[in-house]
């Protein structure tokens, strides 16, 4: 009989490898490379009420799948804004509009990391017209009018960030993505991935992924003094002398994004293709820049929300630290430029990082190396 | 024995006599006129989490106590944005908060009527400052840690117009608010109130006073189309030849106010003592006021929302219409201009129609004739 400590050892490092092994992602066998396709700004469900919205999704699930035919990715990023919850009225209906944008890395079996933008979790937010003499189409989708004398029928308040992620994360197995902490609430979606090489045997990731929860919707648009103290302890463990490279993704541009911005043309050393509109900024600071400065081993953040950007540019810092937009991939959301996806990948022996961006028609440009 | 339709018969009377008489207040005996004080941005509940807030709180109590003695009014009417409901992160605490407002009135036994404002009912809005190396304050109390996991102790969505309307009516035999019919939903407090003279045998009332939401917070800061066609049946049904004068009350001035807001010094034929700040009106117009200018019974509109505004002036229509601010009377809100309340006093044979405003301080300035 094998005594109680044994099994209860074993099934602790069962359980402890399991956790491990989701954040491990590794490269194909015989292959010395990984690629990242990332979505941003998708926008599912934006006027779900109306003709255009329905139409709109449809097209932005033809981008994702274009994209995943043309670049056959290891790993789809959903870079926040996954959902316009303020057009949303009911709370499974965010689930669903998720589930949505899911479906096309679910059809074709590849796994995926999602982070939350300010659209992703917010309440109802009454369109203006439906105050008119044409007044709330087809009331009785959005509330049963029954219940207006103190149900809680007609509370339009969305889907929180906590709710969307357990969803996800327990209805899917090929998600990655994570609830951070409980410590960083109301920030939810912290956490880090690790790619290995393709080889088991070989211990040292090729690269460690941050994903950061930076706020908007139910709270601020802010990566918190929490989160930035969150980052610095874990890359402490898991990386403590910055051997492993790092690129880290959130939705809303840090005030950095300001600074490096190109004033009007994408100039050397900035490459992009479009540059359309301001840095929609977070709106303070609380240290995670000075901390991705600090550390040598983060090549590049990216992010999403402004629709109307898509480059690269370098940090104004001594170590080369690149600060990314992705591209608008969803027929949802503000702005008609075309859509396309942002592409990652990562080669081990030797290291190197590129990215590019891949649209929707099949033209690939703005190449970049982000590991020089 | 009494047959069935007959006892049904009376219990329907009773019922409907009950219903009539909640809408219609009286003149004291042996007094021809009736006073109402006007309690506008109260702001209870406002950073509810500083040593700030309470002692706001403490001092608008001081505010409403003070006006109520020196007054003595028939009537209170609570003009919106009685608590900061973005400030308060539980929903009982909403209605904590709520009630404190009200206990001055209910002290005195002066009956009242409450109308929602932008801040009455919106979810907890995070202060920025929470989220830098401060972090939570006294987190404990804001949310049950544990529950973080997916329950519902972390929730911080307010507490909703059609609920403090409940727990206010359901809890306070002196209140003579009313959710307005479900049709006009999700706006909340429309209804209408009549004073009557004090002799029971006469039985046209005084005047009729209209309740209007005029939205913000959770929905758009709008009177919407059915809001004006509620109001144009229910005069139809209640004045219909337009005899007996009418005043109306609503939170956010309507874009007739831009019209005829004074340029900078409150000249003739306006009346009041602060013109400090633009109006902030409404979003949209869908009629209320073309209505109103086409009934000659309505004397008034009552409006608070503009901290630094407590001027009446005359709408630019043939029959005299009067727009009145009401005065900031909360702690709590934006601005520091002495706190005061409007007063409104009706008279009976002949009818006369005044206002002024009182202050904290016990002074009295701005009176206006506004039955001329």
């Amino acid at each position: 009989m094998i005594p109680k400590f044994i099994t209860l050892s074993l099934l602790i490092c069962a359980l402890f490898r399991r956790a491990a092994a989701a954040r491990v992602l590794r490269m194909r066998p015989g292959s010395a490379s990984f690629k990242i396709a990332v979505f941003a700004d998708l926008h599912f469900g934006e006027e779900a009420w109306s003709d255009w919205g329905p139409i709109q999704d449809a097209n932005s699930t033809v981008v994702i799948s274009t994209v995943l035919h043309d670049e056959n990715p290891d790993l789809v990023v959903y870079l926040g804004d996954v959902i316009t919850a303020n057009n949303i009225a009911t709370p499974n209906a965010a689930t669903f509009y998720w589930e949505m944008a899911l479906s096309p890395a679910k059809a074709r079996g590849i796994p995926w990391a999602t982070v939350f933008g300010n659209h992703d979790d917010a309440p109802f937010s009454w369109p203006l017209q439906w105050f008119s003499s044409a007044g709330i189409p087809h009331q009785q989708k959005y509330c049963r009018l029954g219940s207006a004398g103190g149900g809680r029928g007609c509370e339009f308040r969305g889907t929180r960030r906590l709710e969307l992620m357990k969803n996800e994360v327990e209805n899917n197995s090929l998600s990655r993505s994570r609830s951070g902490p409980t410590d960083l609430w109301p920030t939810i979606s912290n956490y880090y991935l690790q790619i290995s090489p393709s080889d088991g045997l070989e211990l040292s990731p090729v690269i460690n992924l941050y994903f950061l929860d930076s706020g908007g919707g139910s709270y601020p648009e802010v990566i918190s003094s929490s989160q930035v103290e969150w980052f610095r302890r874990t890359a402490q463990q898991i990386n403590p002398y910055s051997e492993v490279a790092e690129i880290v993704f959130w939705h809303i541009p840090s005030g950095a994004y300001e600074e490096v911005a190109p004033y009007s043309l994408i100039e050397e050393p900035c490459v992009g293709s479009i540059n359309k509109e301001k840095v929609a900024a977070q709106q303070a600071e609380f240290g995670i820049m000075t901390l991705l400065q600090q550390r040598p081993s983060v090549k590049a953040v990216f992010v999403g929300h402004n629709h109307g950007l898509d480059w690269c540019c370098p940090h104004k810092s001594k170590n080369k630290l690149w600060l990314c937009f992705a591209r608008h991939s969803g027929y949802g959301g503000y702005g008609d430029w075309p859509r396309g996806a942002r592409i990652i990948q990562i080669t081990h022996k030797p290291f190197s990082l590129k990215s590019w961006i891949r649209m929707e028609d099949g033209q690939l440009h703005s190449q970049v190396i982000l590991s020089s």
